[in-house]
């Protein structure tokens, strides 16, 4: 039962990736909200398929029906549904996938938990395909969290070892290779062409800040920021690392340099550097929260690779079809903000029971 | 209300450095399981205070007394509740503390979350001192592991920029200062008592793995082992980064290089390398479960640190008494093998719902 | 956030009365499931309204679309979504509600609870139509009961004062007015037409078992079986009372009359009487879990109204316009063993885990 | 895993009848709230045993310690926890139960559910003694509420068939014997006397209701505030009936009768009578809340009664030995109040989210 996140929102996400349909059910959104549906699908078109040269040639307009919550495009308090259809599927692609297990994938593990039951078909639940929903919640939670002056940035940070230059700032807002320094971007971009001629593929970092949050926000322990973010995040297929600020270069510092000095600016307390990513205890200081997450090669390549038919037991060689990202790196960067958004903005309803009368 | 962990088990961590007593609660524990008590108290004795040249002074049994849950030394099914008292308080060495917040601590996020009614004596629920009531819990899931074959260990893969060398094993077990190779951990050591000597600190890095763990463990989405592992691993003060398997690293490979590529061996499905740390889709693969923790520098130091006045909103100078640890990262070994099997623990169980009948 | 239920299941309702859909996401069901679609449609259609004289003549067929959570009619692991488009709607019908609240529905809170922002058309997600993916759910559960031999049976006993005679037994299954003694059913039918005619509506209780549970299901405290059926019971609209076993009755008894004595029949413990209804300390004996059901006249009626006029907040005389059931009991027997269907389902899950291994 | 409640607090109550302690944890409570121990201890003494002829002789002081939560006694923001020493506990009164069920009880289910490693002595967790920590985190709700202006009373409305007559109001307040007809009370007092008299038991019913409480308070479906009181009140030992309102009653009226009319009062929406019990689509309508519960006479009595060694497998006879109560409706009143503040505190904290900035 891992497809709900939230603790003061609920998100529910459903579907597989040859299903009729996937979508999500988010539940908790107060009353009497605007959505932007035309914000909220330039938003899905960010993390969308078939765009670019290192995009999978998979075309669907992840354009999402909405079946309830609103009246008009306003939020009624009850829980909003959304789908999205299935229509462009190629199940024969997969064909072979249900006893040849693909490296890297959640194929052999899912036959395993589910007794050889899953549906094998271009991942299941477990393809990438299913971050359509998630990018629909976290598309409202985004609009929810600017009505009160808290933005979600992100951008690639690094692919293939090409690292961006430069601090993230919201100058990378509405960028379509969404980099501080664009010669790096370009740089990344040619490094993704190689893979992919090369029949393989990279992975790479992202970035993500979440500016304007008020000091205060989180629980400690288990609920915290870190936590909150950290269960959320390791739900995009493909992440294998997430760190806040320093993360594990704070491991090489000493304290004294680690610790973020206090001191006041506009008469409120701020730190000086933001060595903790805007978190202190689990909970905001006030500053940016910033992390970073790993994202590990895309696992479908086209070179043949080694794997084992569960039907004989005998390894085998095994040639992948269908039409992958030799990067999702880019495609994943609306993905980690649509991420950030929900956590926050649950965050941020769990505090008002401790602020609100 | 941070403060609980689990789906199928339910742990809750309550008290303050201060307060009368710190405990736990732990619900769904089945019954019939005897625990070794000594055995239990030797694993606490591992992260408790006092014990050598790189931890605090402040000396307590950590002795825990059990409340309930239990008829003699055998689970009864119901919660499981255990109390450790607090002792050896010197809260006068923290009174300035609630005024003036120290650097790296939880103090001014506190202060902010509870209006000023936080208990600051000690960092109060957000000390160090509340993972004791967590290595009783993890103390008990890790005796509840071993009878299944599972086994949770963990090394100190770096402190101050000086690595371990060699493959983390069970070698390593019963180490006092648990790392492959002693010659560096000598390093290490030297390392703390320079940062010690000059009034300052050092982080470092924890490697883990649970061996045994058979394939098909955790849930898609937002409940996989790494999710899981992420929600109780933030919760330990001072985890700034969290990888699996090759984490960051994996952002640098080719996708032909990561993958991990299936075999047979002794009839069962393995693969070659654990590039994935035994994790695909959330779901054990039946290889170790491999992650690595980044521990940021214990932010109590003795050198004087600028901070801000809250009472009056002036910058001024903060001098840390009481008594702290150089580098928390040996006494934190244990409280990263406690959360790991917890986190397994409940995913074991959760698997059961599929299986058994 | 109330639209969810479930420890070990997680079943999701959505949608209001004339949204584009309604459904329902049910979560945890293990993989390997097969479901007869055909029994389940059958199972709906005894909630359908538009049958019979005593129903409403809204027509609408509840087919359920399954958008996922299956490879044919095997549920594949992953979260079940099904829908059902809203077509036969008038919400013209509905046009004064938003601001004169009809007596007895919850047009009045709603309006409170949503500050203004609710869906008034038919009743919104507060409507008797939300029952349909409760029955897509509980029909689910029912046929995985019945896979294990335990069966849900429900009956009317009691319409306005008329009550059924004998006790409630399978005998009971596959009637269209499920009652023991046809005799006092038609009389019940009588009283509803009385009721009808007079522009007025009845109430009336309904007896539910589940036959063949094992000893041992459900929880102490606040997850026993009396605490798990009571919260998804009083979420079907109109319940207002619930008792297990003699219930009220046993308030007036003795001790020495309550208490059924144990016995031994067929080399298994049992009890001589069942006026515990199956459930002691929160967890089932073996015998028949018993419950009743109080349901309140269906509050829609013909007759005009006191009422308030939100907007001038002046007292006003309402008529109620739209199609409404005189009597909602007959309908709402399915719905009662849905709901206890997918309590016991999940009682059961929870079970496995202290005896799976 | 039962003996946790709550979706925006959570309280978790620990202990059996014979261990050395018994207690609860409370999560959530805001910071900041003062807390009158001494009244505190003062509504606890209305549930201790000991006090007269109709109550166990078994007597402690059942006075809380509390381990942590405070600073002082004003909350800190982090969980409450105390706990109560069992202290007279003769557990040789218990010994021939591990094997011989007493009807009623809930020993042989907690034999079946725990395989033979139930704690026997006493009941263990499903002893009447664990309501004394609900009581403690009920005792502080009931502060919280007061400040509110919201008031949580309750009567004993019957004793073995004998009735309290008149409404119930906050004139019940302070009685030793919480009834409205001191007359009616002494002849219930009687009829426990002619129980007790005779080595039986009786039964009864209590009246709740909740006073002050505004409209808009409760969640949709299945957190309605009927939803929310009936999982926490079925979780009182002996509770097998609940009703709101008229309850089965209503199932006896027409819907013109049983239908509030909605009115003005003093510029609000008031409604003319209460037959909903102040509960409207799960959700509070600002009439009072108004509950009442079915309390099974006490399974304890001094009879000898049939039973089944399950040693042998054979019916025996059993004669229970140690102290009970001949009637528990009086101690339990504070225990239902103590309940239906838990619940409503709770559910007020979930409106905060929606109301809360």
């Amino acid at each position: 039962m891992g497809s709900t996140y939230g603790e003061n929102i609920r998100l529910t996400i459903f579907g597989q990736s040859h299903s009729p349909a996937i979508g999500m059910t988010l539940e908790g959104i107060p009353a009497g909200e605007k959505v932007d549906f035309e914000a909220l699908e330039a938003f899905l078109k960010r993390r969308a398929p078939g765009q670019n040269a290192y995009s999978t040639a998979r075309k669907e307009a992840d354009k999402p029906e909405f079946l309830c919550g609103f009246t008009e495009n306003v939020t009624c308090g009850t829980p909003i549904t959304a789908i999205i259809r299935n229509t462009d599927t190629r199940s024969q692609d997969y064909e072979n996938l249900k006893t040849v297990p693909r490296p890297g994938h959640a194929d052999y593990t899912a036959n395993v938990k589910y007794n050889g039951y899953q549906d094998a078909a271009g991942g299941g639940h477990f393809s990438g395909r299913l971050t359509a929903p998630l990018c629909i919640a976290g598309g409202i939670c985004k609009q929810l969290l600017m009505k009160e002056g808290i933005r979600v940035i992100a951008r690639i940070a690094a692919i293939g070892g090409v690292k961006d230059q430069g601090e993230l700032t919201e100058a990378v807002t509405g960028k379509d290779f969404p980099v501080m320094d664009d010669i790096q971007g370009a740089k990344m971009q040619e490094r993704i062409a190689e893979a992919k001629a090369d029949g393989d593929s990279v992975g790479g970092i992202i970035d993500c800040a979440v500016l304007g949050l008020p000091a205060g926000i989180g629980d400690p322990m288990f609920s915290g920021m870190e936590n909150r973010i950290a269960k959320i995040v390791f739900g995009i297929p493909a992440v294998k690392g997430l760190e806040f600020g320093e993360g594990f270069r704070a491991a090489e510092m000493l304290g004294s340099e680690n610790n973020d000095r206090f001191t006041v600016a506009d008469g409120a307390v701020k730190t000086e550097t933001n060595h903790c990513g805007g978190i202190l205890g689990g909970i905001t200081n006030g500053m940016p929260v910033a992390f970073a997450v790993a994202i590990k090669p895309t696992p479908s390549i086209a070179k043949p690779q080694q794997s084992v038919d569960l039907s004989t037991m005998e390894v085998t060689e095994l040639v992948i079809k269908g039409r992958h990202d030799p990067c999702i790196v880019p495609r994943a960067v609306p993905v980690v903000e649509a991420a950030a958004a929900i956590a926050v903005y649950d965050a941020l309803l769990a505090r008002r029971k401790e602020t609100g009368r």
